[in-house]
Protein backbone atom coordinates (compact mmCIF):
# COMPACT_ATOMS: atom_id res chain seq x y z
CA UNK A 1 0.00 0.00 0.00
CA UNK A 2 1.09 3.18 -0.92
CA UNK A 3 2.80 4.98 2.47
CA UNK A 4 3.02 8.57 0.90
CA UNK A 5 1.48 10.75 -1.64
CA UNK A 6 5.17 10.10 -3.35
CA UNK A 7 3.95 6.67 -3.76
CA UNK A 8 0.75 6.87 -4.67
CA UNK A 9 2.01 9.44 -7.23
CA UNK A 10 4.49 6.51 -8.51
CA UNK A 11 1.83 4.19 -8.44
CA UNK A 12 -1.00 6.31 -10.19
CA UNK A 13 2.52 7.44 -13.01
CA UNK A 14 2.23 3.84 -13.78
CA UNK A 15 -1.08 3.28 -13.43
CA UNK A 16 -1.40 5.64 -16.76
CA UNK A 17 1.86 4.46 -18.11
CA UNK A 18 0.97 0.98 -18.71
CA UNK A 19 -2.23 1.88 -20.50
CA UNK A 20 -1.14 4.77 -22.49
CA UNK A 21 -3.40 7.19 -20.79
CA UNK A 22 -0.69 9.91 -20.34
CA UNK A 23 -2.18 10.83 -23.56
CA UNK A 24 -5.83 12.31 -21.70
CA UNK A 25 -4.20 13.53 -18.74
CA UNK A 26 -4.02 16.82 -19.65
CA UNK A 27 -4.31 19.50 -16.81
CA UNK A 28 -7.46 20.36 -18.42
CA UNK A 29 -8.69 17.03 -18.64
CA UNK A 30 -7.79 16.16 -15.06
CA UNK A 31 -10.04 18.90 -13.45
CA UNK A 32 -12.75 17.99 -15.57
CA UNK A 33 -12.73 14.22 -14.42
CA UNK A 34 -11.47 15.57 -10.68
CA UNK A 35 -14.34 17.58 -10.47
CA UNK A 36 -17.14 15.06 -11.93
CA UNK A 37 -15.72 12.90 -9.01
CA UNK A 38 -16.49 16.08 -6.38
CA UNK A 39 -20.29 15.94 -7.93
CA UNK A 40 -20.58 12.17 -7.28
CA UNK A 41 -19.54 12.62 -4.10
CA UNK A 42 -22.31 15.20 -3.80
CA UNK A 43 -24.50 12.98 -4.39
CA UNK A 44 -23.81 10.15 -1.92
CA UNK A 45 -25.17 13.38 0.52
CA UNK A 46 -27.38 15.63 -0.67
CA UNK A 47 -31.03 13.91 0.24
CA UNK A 48 -29.29 13.29 3.98
CA UNK A 49 -29.42 15.73 7.22
CA UNK A 50 -26.14 16.76 8.09
CA UNK A 51 -26.57 14.44 11.33
CA UNK A 52 -27.06 11.70 9.16
CA UNK A 53 -24.39 12.41 6.79
CA UNK A 54 -22.01 12.14 9.87
CA UNK A 55 -23.57 8.56 10.97
CA UNK A 56 -23.26 6.85 7.70
CA UNK A 57 -23.48 2.66 7.53
CA UNK A 58 -20.77 0.53 6.70
CA UNK A 59 -21.64 -0.21 3.08
CA UNK A 60 -22.20 3.89 2.09
CA UNK A 61 -19.21 4.95 4.03
CA UNK A 62 -16.63 2.54 2.23
CA UNK A 63 -18.86 4.03 -1.10
CA UNK A 64 -17.89 7.33 -0.19
CA UNK A 65 -13.95 6.58 0.58
CA UNK A 66 -14.29 5.76 -2.78
CA UNK A 67 -15.38 8.60 -4.18
CA UNK A 68 -12.70 10.37 -2.00
CA UNK A 69 -10.16 7.79 -2.99
CA UNK A 70 -10.77 9.05 -7.02
CA UNK A 71 -10.67 12.51 -6.03
CA UNK A 72 -7.20 12.23 -4.11
CA UNK A 73 -6.22 10.48 -7.38
CA UNK A 74 -6.71 12.68 -9.85
CA UNK A 75 -5.39 15.85 -7.66
CA UNK A 76 -2.61 13.31 -7.36
CA UNK A 77 -2.38 13.43 -10.93
CA UNK A 78 -2.73 16.57 -10.97
CA UNK A 79 -0.25 17.75 -9.04
CA UNK A 80 2.18 15.06 -11.49
CA UNK A 81 1.69 17.53 -14.39
CA UNK A 82 1.98 20.32 -13.04
CA UNK A 83 5.13 20.14 -10.97
CA UNK A 84 3.23 20.75 -7.76
CA UNK A 85 4.20 19.89 -4.20
CA UNK A 86 0.57 19.47 -2.80
CA UNK A 87 1.23 19.54 0.55
CA UNK A 88 4.12 22.46 0.14
CA UNK A 89 1.15 23.95 -1.47
CA UNK A 90 -1.42 22.96 1.63
CA UNK A 91 1.08 24.70 4.06
CA UNK A 92 1.16 27.93 2.22
CA UNK A 93 -2.79 28.08 1.96
CA UNK A 94 -3.41 27.00 5.48
CA UNK A 95 -0.63 30.01 6.16
CA UNK A 96 -2.64 32.21 4.12
CA UNK A 97 -6.18 31.07 6.14
CA UNK A 98 -4.33 31.90 9.31
CA UNK A 99 -3.91 35.36 8.44
CA UNK A 100 -7.34 36.21 6.50
CA UNK A 101 -9.48 34.51 9.79
CA UNK A 102 -7.41 35.13 12.54
CA UNK A 103 -9.27 33.43 15.54
CA UNK A 104 -9.84 35.91 18.00
CA UNK A 105 -11.87 37.35 15.05
CA UNK A 106 -14.07 34.90 13.29
CA UNK A 107 -14.60 32.53 16.18
CA UNK A 108 -17.75 30.27 15.68
CA UNK A 109 -18.56 32.43 12.81
CA UNK A 110 -18.60 30.62 9.11
CA UNK A 111 -19.61 33.43 6.53
CA UNK A 112 -17.66 33.69 3.46
CA UNK A 113 -14.55 34.97 3.30
CA UNK A 114 -16.00 37.37 0.96
CA UNK A 115 -18.48 38.64 3.27
CA UNK A 116 -15.74 40.20 5.81
CA UNK A 117 -15.53 43.38 5.03
CA UNK A 118 -12.08 44.16 4.98
CA UNK A 119 -11.24 41.33 2.70
CA UNK B 1 5.44 22.20 6.90
CA UNK B 2 3.49 19.15 7.23
CA UNK B 3 5.31 16.16 5.84
CA UNK B 4 2.38 13.94 5.34
CA UNK B 5 -1.61 13.65 5.03
CA UNK B 6 -1.41 12.75 9.07
CA UNK B 7 0.28 15.82 10.02
CA UNK B 8 -1.84 17.65 7.46
CA UNK B 9 -4.70 15.88 9.03
CA UNK B 10 -3.94 17.44 13.03
CA UNK B 11 -2.82 20.85 11.82
CA UNK B 12 -6.35 21.08 9.65
CA UNK B 13 -7.94 19.74 13.29
CA UNK B 14 -6.17 22.35 15.22
CA UNK B 15 -7.02 25.26 12.50
CA UNK B 16 -11.06 24.49 13.13
CA UNK B 17 -10.59 23.96 16.51
CA UNK B 18 -8.99 27.25 17.54
CA UNK B 19 -12.11 29.04 15.58
CA UNK B 20 -14.78 26.99 16.86
CA UNK B 21 -15.56 25.58 12.85
CA UNK B 22 -16.00 21.98 14.06
CA UNK B 23 -19.86 22.81 14.34
CA UNK B 24 -19.65 23.29 10.64
CA UNK B 25 -17.64 20.42 9.39
CA UNK B 26 -20.41 18.20 9.20
CA UNK B 27 -19.29 15.68 6.24
CA UNK B 28 -22.34 17.11 4.27
CA UNK B 29 -20.93 19.99 4.24
CA UNK B 30 -17.29 19.47 3.66
CA UNK B 31 -18.72 17.85 0.52
CA UNK B 32 -20.16 20.95 -0.66
CA UNK B 33 -17.25 22.90 0.24
CA UNK B 34 -14.64 20.42 -1.40
CA UNK B 35 -16.91 20.95 -4.64
CA UNK B 36 -17.15 24.32 -4.11
CA UNK B 37 -12.82 24.19 -4.69
CA UNK B 38 -13.40 22.20 -7.89
CA UNK B 39 -15.23 24.31 -9.47
CA UNK B 40 -13.06 27.27 -8.84
CA UNK B 41 -10.36 24.56 -10.17
CA UNK B 42 -12.52 24.32 -13.70
CA UNK B 43 -12.68 28.15 -13.59
CA UNK B 44 -8.56 28.33 -14.41
CA UNK B 45 -9.01 26.30 -17.30
CA UNK B 46 -12.31 26.20 -18.87
CA UNK B 47 -11.08 28.53 -21.74
CA UNK B 48 -7.14 27.30 -22.45
CA UNK B 49 -6.97 24.69 -24.69
CA UNK B 50 -5.09 21.25 -23.47
CA UNK B 51 -2.14 22.62 -24.49
CA UNK B 52 -2.18 25.87 -22.67
CA UNK B 53 -3.64 23.73 -19.38
CA UNK B 54 -0.31 22.23 -19.56
CA UNK B 55 2.16 25.36 -20.16
CA UNK B 56 0.95 27.81 -17.30
CA UNK B 57 2.84 30.74 -16.31
CA UNK B 58 4.34 31.17 -12.35
CA UNK B 59 1.43 33.69 -11.44
CA UNK B 60 -1.46 30.97 -12.97
CA UNK B 61 0.67 27.78 -11.44
CA UNK B 62 0.60 28.96 -7.97
CA UNK B 63 -3.42 30.01 -7.95
CA UNK B 64 -4.11 26.69 -9.09
CA UNK B 65 -1.85 25.15 -6.62
CA UNK B 66 -3.76 27.17 -3.71
CA UNK B 67 -7.09 25.80 -5.33
CA UNK B 68 -5.80 22.21 -5.14
CA UNK B 69 -4.59 22.47 -1.54
CA UNK B 70 -8.03 23.72 -1.21
CA UNK B 71 -9.50 20.55 -2.64
CA UNK B 72 -6.81 18.58 -0.56
CA UNK B 73 -7.36 20.19 2.82
CA UNK B 74 -11.04 19.39 2.76
CA UNK B 75 -10.52 16.32 1.54
CA UNK B 76 -8.59 15.54 4.48
CA UNK B 77 -10.95 17.33 6.56
CA UNK B 78 -13.97 14.86 5.66
CA UNK B 79 -11.40 12.28 6.11
CA UNK B 80 -10.98 12.48 9.99
CA UNK B 81 -14.80 13.58 10.00
CA UNK B 82 -15.72 9.62 8.67
CA UNK B 83 -12.90 8.10 9.84
CA UNK B 84 -11.28 7.19 6.21
CA UNK B 85 -7.63 6.55 5.70
CA UNK B 86 -7.02 8.11 2.36
CA UNK B 87 -3.97 6.26 1.35
CA UNK B 88 -5.58 3.20 2.29
CA UNK B 89 -9.17 3.97 0.34
CA UNK B 90 -6.79 5.38 -2.65
CA UNK B 91 -5.06 1.78 -2.45
CA UNK B 92 -8.51 -0.04 -2.47
CA UNK B 93 -9.70 2.13 -5.74
CA UNK B 94 -6.57 1.70 -7.74
CA UNK B 95 -6.54 -2.35 -7.12
CA UNK B 96 -10.16 -1.84 -8.25
CA UNK B 97 -9.67 0.11 -11.43
CA UNK B 98 -6.65 -2.18 -12.34
CA UNK B 99 -9.03 -5.28 -12.88
CA UNK B 100 -11.57 -2.93 -14.37
CA UNK B 101 -9.36 -1.98 -16.71
CA UNK B 102 -6.64 -4.50 -17.67
CA UNK B 103 -3.95 -2.65 -19.52
CA UNK B 104 -3.87 -5.50 -22.43
CA UNK B 105 -7.69 -4.32 -23.00
CA UNK B 106 -7.98 -0.26 -22.52
CA UNK B 107 -4.55 0.65 -23.94
CA UNK B 108 -5.36 4.19 -25.19
CA UNK B 109 -8.38 4.38 -25.50
CA UNK B 110 -10.21 6.53 -22.56
CA UNK B 111 -14.14 5.75 -22.86
CA UNK B 112 -15.77 5.66 -20.41
CA UNK B 113 -16.01 2.94 -17.69
CA UNK B 114 -19.97 2.66 -17.80
CA UNK B 115 -19.33 2.07 -22.22
CA UNK B 116 -17.24 -1.02 -21.67
CA UNK B 117 -19.82 -3.51 -22.49
CA UNK B 118 -18.86 -6.06 -19.67
CA UNK B 119 -18.57 -3.74 -16.86
CA UNK C 1 -36.46 41.32 -21.83
CA UNK C 2 -36.22 37.53 -22.72
CA UNK C 3 -39.75 35.96 -22.13
CA UNK C 4 -38.59 32.23 -23.35
CA UNK C 5 -35.74 30.31 -23.65
CA UNK C 6 -35.69 30.61 -27.26
CA UNK C 7 -35.28 34.65 -26.87
CA UNK C 8 -32.25 33.95 -24.32
CA UNK C 9 -30.51 32.49 -26.69
CA UNK C 10 -30.73 34.02 -29.23
CA UNK C 11 -29.27 36.72 -26.62
CA UNK C 12 -26.83 34.88 -25.61
CA UNK C 13 -25.57 34.24 -29.23
CA UNK C 14 -25.55 37.76 -30.52
CA UNK C 15 -23.49 38.79 -27.00
CA UNK C 16 -20.90 35.44 -28.18
CA UNK C 17 -20.61 36.62 -31.34
CA UNK C 18 -20.11 40.63 -30.79
CA UNK C 19 -17.48 39.22 -28.42
CA UNK C 20 -15.76 36.99 -31.19
CA UNK C 21 -16.47 34.40 -28.36
CA UNK C 22 -18.18 31.44 -29.97
CA UNK C 23 -14.10 29.99 -30.83
CA UNK C 24 -14.08 29.29 -27.11
CA UNK C 25 -17.63 27.86 -26.70
CA UNK C 26 -17.06 23.98 -27.52
CA UNK C 27 -19.37 22.17 -26.02
CA UNK C 28 -16.55 20.81 -23.62
CA UNK C 29 -15.78 24.24 -22.71
CA UNK C 30 -19.37 25.15 -21.54
CA UNK C 31 -19.43 22.45 -19.74
CA UNK C 32 -16.64 23.09 -17.26
CA UNK C 33 -18.28 26.51 -17.15
CA UNK C 34 -21.34 25.91 -15.73
CA UNK C 35 -19.99 23.45 -13.81
CA UNK C 36 -17.79 26.23 -12.50
CA UNK C 37 -20.77 28.27 -11.59
CA UNK C 38 -22.60 25.40 -10.24
CA UNK C 39 -19.49 25.36 -8.00
CA UNK C 40 -19.74 29.08 -7.16
CA UNK C 41 -23.44 28.00 -6.32
CA UNK C 42 -22.80 25.94 -3.88
CA UNK C 43 -20.41 27.97 -1.66
CA UNK C 44 -23.47 30.18 -1.12
CA UNK C 45 -25.14 27.41 0.65
CA UNK C 46 -22.47 25.56 2.24
CA UNK C 47 -22.13 26.51 5.27
CA UNK C 48 -25.87 27.10 6.24
CA UNK C 49 -28.63 25.26 6.99
CA UNK C 50 -31.40 23.49 5.41
CA UNK C 51 -33.82 26.43 7.27
CA UNK C 52 -31.39 28.94 6.64
CA UNK C 53 -30.64 28.13 2.85
CA UNK C 54 -34.49 28.97 2.59
CA UNK C 55 -34.62 32.16 4.57
CA UNK C 56 -31.97 33.88 2.52
CA UNK C 57 -32.10 38.26 3.22
CA UNK C 58 -32.02 39.93 -0.10
CA UNK C 59 -29.04 40.65 -0.99
CA UNK C 60 -27.52 37.13 -0.77
CA UNK C 61 -30.80 36.05 -2.67
CA UNK C 62 -29.70 38.04 -5.59
CA UNK C 63 -26.40 36.80 -5.50
CA UNK C 64 -27.66 33.43 -5.64
CA UNK C 65 -30.20 34.47 -8.27
CA UNK C 66 -26.93 36.02 -10.67
CA UNK C 67 -25.32 32.25 -9.71
CA UNK C 68 -28.30 30.73 -11.08
CA UNK C 69 -28.39 33.16 -14.13
CA UNK C 70 -25.17 32.03 -14.72
CA UNK C 71 -25.45 28.37 -14.53
CA UNK C 72 -28.85 29.05 -17.23
CA UNK C 73 -27.20 30.74 -19.60
CA UNK C 74 -24.68 28.42 -20.03
CA UNK C 75 -26.95 25.55 -20.54
CA UNK C 76 -29.05 27.51 -22.76
CA UNK C 77 -25.37 28.04 -25.10
CA UNK C 78 -24.65 24.31 -24.52
CA UNK C 79 -27.93 23.69 -25.81
CA UNK C 80 -27.41 25.67 -29.09
CA UNK C 81 -23.89 24.30 -29.35
CA UNK C 82 -25.29 21.11 -29.63
CA UNK C 83 -28.86 21.41 -31.21
CA UNK C 84 -30.73 19.98 -28.24
CA UNK C 85 -34.24 21.12 -27.16
CA UNK C 86 -33.97 21.80 -23.65
CA UNK C 87 -37.73 22.21 -22.72
CA UNK C 88 -38.53 18.45 -24.54
CA UNK C 89 -35.36 17.12 -23.03
CA UNK C 90 -36.57 18.05 -19.44
CA UNK C 91 -40.05 16.76 -20.72
CA UNK C 92 -38.41 13.23 -21.60
CA UNK C 93 -36.41 12.64 -18.65
CA UNK C 94 -39.33 13.50 -16.14
CA UNK C 95 -41.15 10.94 -18.04
CA UNK C 96 -38.17 8.68 -17.48
CA UNK C 97 -38.56 9.51 -13.64
CA UNK C 98 -42.18 8.68 -13.74
CA UNK C 99 -41.65 5.56 -14.67
CA UNK C 100 -38.66 4.89 -12.56
CA UNK C 101 -40.09 6.22 -9.33
CA UNK C 102 -43.93 5.43 -8.91
CA UNK C 103 -45.62 7.79 -6.71
CA UNK C 104 -46.71 4.92 -4.64
CA UNK C 105 -43.37 3.30 -4.03
CA UNK C 106 -41.11 6.13 -3.46
CA UNK C 107 -43.55 8.42 -1.25
CA UNK C 108 -41.29 10.44 1.28
CA UNK C 109 -38.22 8.43 0.45
CA UNK C 110 -35.25 10.12 -1.02
CA UNK C 111 -32.77 7.17 -1.65
CA UNK C 112 -30.79 7.44 -4.54
CA UNK C 113 -32.06 5.74 -7.79
CA UNK C 114 -28.74 3.82 -7.60
CA UNK C 115 -29.74 2.50 -3.95
CA UNK C 116 -33.61 0.68 -5.52
CA UNK C 117 -33.01 -2.68 -5.71
CA UNK C 118 -34.67 -3.17 -9.19
CA UNK C 119 -33.48 -0.28 -10.62
CA UNK D 1 -45.10 18.72 -23.27
CA UNK D 2 -43.87 21.88 -20.84
CA UNK D 3 -43.77 24.85 -23.74
CA UNK D 4 -42.14 27.36 -21.27
CA UNK D 5 -40.10 27.41 -18.09
CA UNK D 6 -43.54 28.24 -15.91
CA UNK D 7 -45.02 25.00 -17.24
CA UNK D 8 -41.85 23.08 -16.28
CA UNK D 9 -42.12 24.83 -13.17
CA UNK D 10 -45.71 23.48 -12.54
CA UNK D 11 -44.90 20.11 -13.70
CA UNK D 12 -42.19 19.68 -11.61
CA UNK D 13 -43.70 20.58 -8.42
CA UNK D 14 -46.44 18.26 -8.76
CA UNK D 15 -44.00 15.89 -9.46
CA UNK D 16 -42.24 16.45 -6.00
CA UNK D 17 -45.49 17.04 -4.18
CA UNK D 18 -46.66 13.58 -5.52
CA UNK D 19 -43.63 11.92 -4.12
CA UNK D 20 -44.00 14.39 -0.80
CA UNK D 21 -40.33 14.89 -1.66
CA UNK D 22 -40.70 18.68 -1.57
CA UNK D 23 -39.40 17.86 2.15
CA UNK D 24 -35.77 17.02 0.79
CA UNK D 25 -35.91 19.97 -1.50
CA UNK D 26 -34.18 22.48 0.61
CA UNK D 27 -32.07 25.30 -1.58
CA UNK D 28 -29.41 23.59 0.25
CA UNK D 29 -30.05 20.04 -1.27
CA UNK D 30 -31.47 20.80 -4.61
CA UNK D 31 -28.24 22.85 -4.94
CA UNK D 32 -26.24 20.15 -4.45
CA UNK D 33 -28.31 18.17 -7.12
CA UNK D 34 -27.73 20.23 -9.62
CA UNK D 35 -23.99 20.70 -8.97
CA UNK D 36 -24.11 16.90 -9.02
CA UNK D 37 -25.54 16.20 -12.07
CA UNK D 38 -23.00 18.93 -13.70
CA UNK D 39 -20.09 16.62 -12.67
CA UNK D 40 -22.20 13.68 -14.27
CA UNK D 41 -22.22 16.51 -17.25
CA UNK D 42 -18.22 16.80 -16.90
CA UNK D 43 -17.81 12.74 -17.20
CA UNK D 44 -19.18 12.95 -20.86
CA UNK D 45 -16.82 15.40 -21.46
CA UNK D 46 -13.49 14.59 -20.00
CA UNK D 47 -11.81 12.71 -22.41
CA UNK D 48 -12.53 13.90 -25.25
CA UNK D 49 -11.36 17.02 -27.61
CA UNK D 50 -12.92 20.37 -27.50
CA UNK D 51 -13.57 18.93 -31.67
CA UNK D 52 -15.18 15.98 -30.35
CA UNK D 53 -17.31 17.15 -27.46
CA UNK D 54 -19.02 19.44 -31.02
CA UNK D 55 -19.39 15.94 -33.19
CA UNK D 56 -21.32 13.65 -30.67
CA UNK D 57 -23.06 10.61 -31.74
CA UNK D 58 -26.60 10.28 -31.36
CA UNK D 59 -26.52 7.85 -28.43
CA UNK D 60 -24.13 10.13 -26.52
CA UNK D 61 -25.61 13.70 -27.48
CA UNK D 62 -29.32 12.34 -25.77
CA UNK D 63 -27.16 10.93 -22.76
CA UNK D 64 -25.83 14.71 -22.59
CA UNK D 65 -29.36 15.79 -23.38
CA UNK D 66 -30.51 13.74 -20.17
CA UNK D 67 -27.68 15.13 -18.09
CA UNK D 68 -28.53 18.91 -19.26
CA UNK D 69 -32.72 18.56 -18.40
CA UNK D 70 -31.51 17.05 -14.63
CA UNK D 71 -29.36 20.34 -14.67
CA UNK D 72 -32.32 22.59 -15.23
CA UNK D 73 -34.84 20.77 -13.54
CA UNK D 74 -33.34 21.16 -10.24
CA UNK D 75 -32.73 24.74 -11.25
CA UNK D 76 -36.26 25.42 -11.76
CA UNK D 77 -37.17 24.10 -8.89
CA UNK D 78 -34.51 25.85 -6.71
CA UNK D 79 -36.32 29.17 -8.37
CA UNK D 80 -39.59 28.08 -7.43
CA UNK D 81 -38.00 27.37 -3.70
CA UNK D 82 -36.51 31.01 -3.81
CA UNK D 83 -39.18 32.71 -5.69
CA UNK D 84 -36.53 34.02 -8.09
CA UNK D 85 -37.53 34.34 -11.48
CA UNK D 86 -35.37 32.61 -13.87
CA UNK D 87 -36.00 34.92 -17.36
CA UNK D 88 -35.36 37.66 -15.45
CA UNK D 89 -32.22 36.55 -13.50
CA UNK D 90 -30.61 35.90 -16.85
CA UNK D 91 -31.58 39.55 -18.14
CA UNK D 92 -30.01 41.14 -15.75
CA UNK D 93 -26.98 39.03 -15.52
CA UNK D 94 -26.37 39.52 -19.52
CA UNK D 95 -26.68 43.24 -18.93
CA UNK D 96 -24.29 43.12 -16.26
CA UNK D 97 -21.53 41.00 -18.18
CA UNK D 98 -22.15 43.54 -21.47
CA UNK D 99 -20.84 46.50 -18.68
CA UNK D 100 -18.57 43.95 -18.23
CA UNK D 101 -17.15 43.29 -20.93
CA UNK D 102 -17.67 45.97 -23.39
CA UNK D 103 -17.45 43.77 -27.04
CA UNK D 104 -14.66 46.15 -28.60
CA UNK D 105 -12.34 45.57 -25.66
CA UNK D 106 -12.23 42.10 -25.11
CA UNK D 107 -13.17 40.71 -28.53
CA UNK D 108 -11.37 37.74 -29.31
CA UNK D 109 -9.95 37.25 -25.54
CA UNK D 110 -11.50 35.25 -22.84
CA UNK D 111 -9.55 35.46 -20.34
CA UNK D 112 -11.04 35.27 -16.98
CA UNK D 113 -13.19 38.09 -15.51
CA UNK D 114 -10.64 38.54 -12.38
CA UNK D 115 -7.99 39.00 -14.74
CA UNK D 116 -9.25 41.91 -16.31
CA UNK D 117 -7.16 44.79 -14.59
CA UNK D 118 -9.71 46.86 -13.83
CA UNK D 119 -12.58 44.80 -12.81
Amino acid sequence: MPDSLDALNARLLRFAQARDWEQFHSPKNLAMALAGEAGELLEHFQWLTEAQSAALDDAKRREVAHEMADILNYLVRLSERLGIDLLAAADEKIAINERRYPADKVRGDARRAAEYPDD
